[in-house]
């Protein structure tokens, strides 16, 4: 079994209109955030992700609707749902995740530890496999 | 009028059914991120905001949809629409602010460079006028 971390970050509903508020305060995470990513308008049923990065650390936190996340060590794979209800889980770096948006309307929240560098991304899974052996 | 500073974040749209990839570098972010928080859900026409932070300044960026964004500093008032562009405005302390959500689907996401507390919070308009008058 894969051992991640999960975290809860408070998630605030005041009048029902006016929506629902998440906040991250940064002594509540692990790292300090170097980057900060988001997607929104996904369609139901598509993947992104599919790549494993050798130095960089993410929590991943669904604000909107359920994904799906999926991730994979290179020994146990595990397949955990985020829904939009404060959870998040951290990736550590040298895992192999994707990211199922189950519903139209999922609002996808990351917050790195470092910052975008092309060189830390392995987007070949059998590559992956070959590092993993080696590192 | 008003003197606020606008900022441009990468916005990536890779394969349209994969959504909107927004992106905020740390080393593009005017200050070191203590808090972030998120608004998702709210409805149309509904109201959030209606207060000034007496220390903390703020990076407001629409992840989806359309939010109004109202701001007095006790003697301009301006009202700027942030569409989901990449485009960011920095609310800088001393300044009341009112996000008018004007869709539905509007996704707000805000970069704050102090941790929150209620005492840096003006959540009455003739008390932050007075409280401008003597800062």
């Amino acid at each position: 079994m894969l051992k991640l971390v999960k975290y809860k970050f408070p998630k605030m509903i005041d009048e029902e209109n006016q929506g629902v508020l998440h906040v991250f305060e940064s002594d509540k995470i692990p790292f300090p955030i170097k980057r900060i990513f988001t997607v929104v308008n996904a369609s139901a049923k598509s993947k992104r992700g599919e790549h494993a990065h050798k130095a960089c650390n993410q929590l991943l936190i669904c604000l909107s609707g359920e994904i799906e996340l999926f991730c994979d060590d290179g020994k146990n794979k595990e397949t955990f749902l985020l829904e939009s209800d404060g959870d998040s889980i951290g990736v550590p770096s040298g895992v192999w995740a994707e990211q199922t948006y189950n519903t139209n309307n999922s609002v996808l929240l990351v917050i790195c530890d470092k910052p975008f560098s092309e060189s830390d991304y392995i987007r070949d899974y059998d590559e992956f496999i070959k590092w993993k052996k080696i590192s």
